[in-house]
């Protein structure tokens, strides 16, 4: 698949893969040769792995590199690893002489099911997570499932989280199978995998179709992540991948939701036994990442880019399979939850 | 006018007014009391004036700016001043949190009848102008003329090269008008100023409405600017104001349009005299801008963000109210030229 890139992408006069320091080495010759092999010309811009470079330097030395490539606004961007790697390169296409294109190639799960599809594209702040950022949709995505193999298991398990999440939020049926073959889509075979990637893609691309910009439907995707971001910033984006952030606070909302009478017990203890089964934590442990401090926690669910006119936002469960956005949250429910 | 900016614009729950070190001083309280009246919170941000800190330095202490005025997705920027001002906080506006609503408030006849209007933000980069940033359409654009009074002439002249050239590219009647009643408008009478400035931002928005990315028309509207970009770039952002580069960069097309046989030398004088009625240069002077080196220059132009897959592009006239867009200028016509 992989091999096939050049074949599968628009034309463009120039293109420059930019991957990191963990995938480059892996998968970046084969891309670049089938770009060749195509008739692109191509250059490879590889930058440090890792959340803690999804930063203003890396993105800058994305620019030094396009601009060393010699690209113009016909060229492309071929983003090549996960979701850092699928921000920042998509970030620097969005901007770079106003816009040029980008094709998403993810090679992680969670960059597979959620951050190659949607045009969310960006860098961190001090401030916050992709408080830097464009909508800037990708030209193409191209998924290779085969590219998992090459995956930390931690790394499966956080990609997981999200795809239990698109069960939550939209799609029984998928939470259903993934109780019934968690077995053979943790092993990665390669059907059961494939069809899933498909089924969470689907569902992301039609939730963005009906809302490019988060205006209202499209802010249920991020069932989970209000508390995530929260989390993530007060363990200083170390403690937790994010995917695994994100299944604390699914359990976060669920049982906001229970306080709420929207669910009952036997929702909350379903969704973390699916969770469990992909190795995700439901809850902080504070002797592996320190106690939170709530006063903190609130302010930085406060600070949340989707917290609008100092009210939070959460996306709360209402059944398996459909959920809703409430401000109806308040500072004490949380406290309590904590 | 200015000091109706509050119940003009689109509601929001918190505004930051991004103005300059120049601007700011004369106008950024009667912008901010007009905004508290109308119930806005209003933070003001203050970046030093001129072309020489539209860079990332001056946008990241806008990022900073907003950050500290706790802006949410939900904030709008009102950017109040010249061109610069109107980029770099409409760029941010494009960029934080993935976007947010930015009202342009322009204070320079350049960026009353060009910047403000058609969503081209940005900052420069060492290796051009404007080389990285977003479309970003404002949600209002606020012209008060009465800003132009406060304006030096050699800004004045400038913001002039712009308006004859949406005479020459589009509208014939505009630059007849301009060449019988320079006097009233070099004057700044209120009704000759406000109607040129409608008449162009008409043309601009008609032209951006028809071709927002400028996959066509709208590079029409650099007619001027190829060589603009090359001959700010070569004599480092700092002999010319960008109208007066502009100027020169109109005769240059002319120049190149009778080299082709589009239209005869008494095109390029008609030309020469309306933008030298206007206090504008048509020739670069070595005696103060030191001798273009060619190859320089060339070069130069083959990296504007506008020369596509390695060809140069050029807006050249064919008569006056109509140009054209061209990749049939060759090095040779532009050696013989220079």
């Amino acid at each position: 698949m992989l091999d096939e890139t050049g074949a599968s992408i628009p034309r463009a006069s120039k293109t420059a893969i930019v991957s990191d320091s963990t995938v480059g080495p892996l998968y970046a010759s084969r891309v670049e040769n089938s770009l060749k092999k195509a008739g692109f010309e191509t250059a490879v811009i590889t930058i440090p792995a890792g959340e803690d470079y999804k930063n203003r330097e890396t993105l800058e030395s994305v620019y030094d590199g396009m601009f060393a490539a010699r690209l113009d606004r016909s060229s492309m961007v071929v983003a090549l690893g996960g979701g850092v790697v699928g921000d920042v390169a998509g970030f620097a296409a969005a901007t770079f002489m106003r816009g040029i294109r980008c094709v998403q190639v993810p090679t992680t799960l969670l960059a597979d099911v959620d951050s190659s599809v949607g045009g969310k594209t960006g860098i961190n702040h001090p401030r916050g997570k992709n408080m830097i950022g464009a909508f800037h949709q990708p030209s193409a995505v191209l998924i290779d499932p085969a590219t998992l193999r090459t995956l930390p298991p931690r790394e499966i398990s956080a990609g997981m989280a999200e795809v239990i999440k698109y069960g939550v939020i939209r799609d029984a049926g998928l939470f259903e199978y993934l109780e019934e073959s968690w077995e053979s889509v943790g092993a990665l075979e390669p059907e059961a995998v494939s069809g899933v990637i498909a089924r969470c893609c689907r569902i992301k691309a039609d939730v963005v179709a009906k809302d490019e910009r988060e205006s209202g439907l499209r802010a249920i995707l991020n069932y989970g992540h209000t508390f995530a971001h929260a989390l993530e910033s007060h363990t200083g984006y170390s403690r937790y991948r994010h995917g695994e952030a994100v299944a604390v606070g699914m359990d976060f909302a669920a049982r906001l939701a229970i306080r709420m009478k929207l669910v009952d017990e036997s929702f909350v203890e379903r969704q973390a036994n699916l969770l469990a089964r992909f190795g995700l934590p439901t809850r902080h442990d504070p002797a592996s990442g320190g106690e939170l401090d709530t006063v903190k926690i609130l302010e930085l669910l406060h600070s949340d880019k989707k917290a609008a006119g100092g009210r939070l936002r959460f996306v709360l469960p209402k059944s398996l399979g459909s959920v809703f956005i409430t401000d109806a949250v308040t500072d004490e429910m949380i406290r309590a939850i904590l």
